[in-house]
């Protein structure tokens, strides 16, 4: 990989980052497997390793977690970003517009005077809780 | 959102899609919600929902539904992404480079020489399984 | 743990491993840990930690991989069952009951003769999708 | 079903709800799809659905839901276990069996005096964190 380049959030774009990732596959000839039922499974693979860090201990905890082994739980972050990038790549998906698709149709689910504060939309119980 | 402005992975950066959905949760007044912990689940949860669309089909048939689904399955999988962004939004982590330097390390783990066409590595059983 | 008897499905009842699960957890003070929340999580968990074992191979070959390492493949699965009685423990939920009251739901849901060999149901795309 | 059975977890074994299921999904014509890949994916599933009614809640919170929602909360708890059993069935697994086998062994790796009140082991960050 071009180590030379820095990469960050402001200057990469999703396309880069998808390239560099379908690089490391493509050299391991690991195409094949990456069939979407596959990688869907991958994804909440990662995505329960990311969680493991945060099972036992409180939301405010979780905080400190996140802090103190910053890197580590990056590094599991990016693990389910990998397997989502790579999805994307197996089904030629354009994450962006997608992404903006998706949320200018939850801008219309949940009205910013109706959803302000309120978690009901999350839980799906109690539809109308408010905030505390 | 500024609808004018045509999203897609080439030109848009990580950064953009962060701040887009920011603002999403901050109207919203959820950011209280989206402690680490939280995020965490809500990320394997929005994974299982995608998971969901390939459970009792092949991995060849998994490509059918994701190319005549296309739509539906895009937004699945760009929930997960979504919670992938309010995670590195709520914990201030630089999806790029981390995402950089885990790819550097696998370099390293899964060496072009050996990692080529196995898929030992994936299953975790068998470390040296071949590609038949 | 009593040692002596044998345990085996067919002789023990869903109380027994209850209350044995139950036993551990109380003598290691873990109880203030298992809130419904935290223990919904280590399912999730658990169950992508038995997921990971075919992760990038086919169905078939799945059950290769159960048989020749059944141990490592049933220590998981009671890993999930683990937590499942947990939860019941925690909340009070007497399993049986319900999940047969769950069953003759279901039974209601997928007529025999609608369900036979579909599997639209599952996939949640295509309900009248019939088997090939 | 016989339901005037009064099934409880007193009084029912584990191979009762091991054949309760597997008539279920006979009668349907269903066990090809319960390949141990695919019933893997399906407990992830499902253990996400249980998970997402306590997304957003605090831990004390959770117990709430439990309780005013004690038969949603019950049934999604046994869609889990009803995997679970099915998984059982499809690779012929004696739960019982490698369950107490299973608890044995964490009996060996966490000695209750070094355990007890610890929740290092959970985490795996900090593994000698105590309880405060």
């Amino acid at each position: 990989m071009d180590t030379k380049k820095n990469f960050n959030d402001k200057e990469t774009t999703i396309q880069e980052l998808k390239d560099i990732i379908k690089k490391f596959v493509v050299e391991r000839e690991w195409t094949e497997y990456h069939t979407p039922k596959n990688l869907s499974m991958s994804i909440a693979i990662e995505a329960a390793e990311l969680m493991e860090k945060f099972q036992f201990v409180t939301s405010e905890e979780s905080f400190e977690i996140a802090q103190k082994h910053k890197q580590e739980v990056a590094h599991e972050l990016v693990d389910v970003l990998g397997y989502v990038l790579n999805f994307a790549n197996a089904c030629n998906i354009d994450l962006s517009s997608y992404c903006v698709e998706k949320i200018t149709l939850n801008e219309k689910k949940y009205p910013i005077e109706v959803a302000k504060g309120s978690y009901g939309k999350y839980t799906k119980i109690g539809a109308n809780a408010r905030k505390k």
